[in-house]
């Protein structure tokens, strides 16, 4: 009988159950409203009934092995406790994995969404041939996991791989962190619209103004569309969130040495508007990476080369990577 | 029989060769200069010179388990490899590994002196006690290493563990690594020298330019007893210095959250006028840093506390952490 597991993406508008067998291959996922508001009970029981429900369905042909659930927030691993989370504020300090776990009646893992990511592109993404790798996730926030020897660094508490907060100019833009000009203030979806604001308020960007007052709903979204268009102002705020993916990602190669560096999440589709710039910061700016960097002509072994790359699970990575996480 | 090895720190100007016995304890220590000008033959020749005396030394009492050596450069860990050096530049692309051990007739294991010195800080020194930890060695260039799990981390092709060509201002100084903003460029000796020269030209420092015009030999050691000595503008100095490392510590605390990172180097002396910035950097940028900072009322256990102190070894780090590579 082959091994399955449960993977849970909870987001903080959205969660994704999905049952996932030993080889990566996605059994059925169940789609659901996080109704954060109703507060976190009503979440961790339609949770709980959607894992049942596939749990069920699969354990006649299946070994369940558990489950694994990715969180948007800081987790103590060894407690199980969810230290804080922006998306559900009435989950800090709640004892979630042993809440669910005595619901459930079987093992579950706990994982920052991120770190969740970061597994998922391992096991069945970018990263599959590579036992070293870091992952930085774009979306809402910038979220970052580092995988090495094929599994998750937590570090001492947990809390590794913070890449978002890593400051790419220590003078810059004020986090939520408390730091400034972290990662997130220039990559995130939420950077894209407060530059392309900002744009607009100083006169820049009259063909962005005119998608804001056209478009209620304008966002990181309708700048890229504006992008891949040929908007110079669009294109510069493309231009400097590959520039900060660059200095961030020009460190984590000259400290870690890792053999791939995948870039995911929702802003990662605009990969193309970016790359260029992060790219030429690397060569500017890595040693590790001029030594190692991929050419046309292969002198140095594949194995050996620095591969920066996007993500190929898009929003799947998340849910096969906490699916992964009872796999371990 | 207690084992025992061998450890070499090759300096660009002087050279320690080490008999260590597997409890840490030297049992023999010789130094000699590093006739850098006379070519690499003659520096080759005098270090296994002293290795053989030392080997022989001790082989009726001890075992023998091989040799470690600390090399100033980037390492081809596979091949055995110098593939850069600047303070020994005829040795780029030599097989050193090798030609050693065919001199020998033994084991021989090289290592950059940056993660040999962290080894040593691991193994004997301040990280004793733990298993993860990061070194930043502040000498005349900035130097790091990262042990994890009680190993060197060396990354892909052996090249991890530069924090010293991190970024901490990205529009900063040109750094010759071809960064710009690099640690090294603030808080290594020959940056306290370029901080200090600036500060004179620009007619704010009237005592250090007395210093420089009455001391021939004006360095990094003369600033830092201006500054302990309250002079306002060396203090300056070292506010930067503090600063620098203090950017680069939170970054490396929010992406690795390791239990430990220890300064050290010749610079790391000034600890007392460079570590309040650098605490000041660490709390108010790393949130990590802030959910684990050692307390006096001790809520969270000890060893769920980041620990940012000073090595306890001094010159003597890379020495201990070569001897200490056959042993492992």
């Amino acid at each position: 009988m082959p091994d399955f597991a449960v993977g849970v993406d909870l987001g903080g508008t959205n969660m994704r159950i999905a049952a996932v067998d030993e080889t990566g291959k996605q059994l059925e996922v169940i789609s659901t409203s996080t109704e954060v508001k109703r507060g976190r009970e009503s979440v961790v029981s339609a949770m709980c009934d959607a894992i049942r429900a596939l749990s069920a369905k699969f354990t006649s042909s299946h070994r369940l092995v558990g489950t694994g659930i990715g969180v948007p927030g800081i987790i103590d691993m060894e407690s199980g406790l969810v230290k804080e989370s922006p998306n559900l504020p009435d989950w800090a300090n709640y004892p979630v994995r042993e809440e669910i776990q005595r619901r459930l009646g079987s093992s579950v893992i706990l994982e920052n969404d991120a770190n969740a990511a970061a597994l998922g592109e391992k096991w069945m993404g970018a990263g599959r041939d590579v036992e070293n790798m870091c992952m930085i996730t774009l979306g809402t926030g910038v979220g970052g996991g580092i995988v090495l020897n094929g599994h998750v660094w937590h570090g001492m508490t947990g809390m590794a791989g913070e890449l978002g907060h890593m400051a790419v100019y220590p003078d810059g833009v004020q986090c939520g962190c408390s730091n400034r000009g972290c990662l997130e203030q220039y990559a995130s979806a939420t950077a894209v619209k407060r530059m392309a604001v900002e744009k607009i308020a100083s006169g820049q960007a009259p063909e962005l103004a005119r998608a804001m007052s056209e478009n209620p709903e304008f966002s990181a979204k309708v700048v890229f569309q504006y992008a891949i268009q040929g908007d110079k102002q669009a294109l510069e705020i493309f231009r400097t969130i590959g520039s900060a993916l660059g200095i961030i990602l020009a460190d984590m190669i000259n400290v870690l040495n890792l053999q791939m560096y995948v870039i995911g999440g929702g802003v990662s589709s605009a990969w193309e508007v970016f790359s260029p710039a992060l790219f030429k910061e690397l060569r500017n700016r890595s040693f590790v990476y001029r030594a190692t960097e991929p050419q046309d002509n292969l002198a140095v072994p594949q194995r050996r080369k620095t591969i920066v790359t996007r993500a190929l699970l898009g929003s799947d990575a998340g849910l096969i990577g906490a699916a992964r996480l009872p796999m371990m």
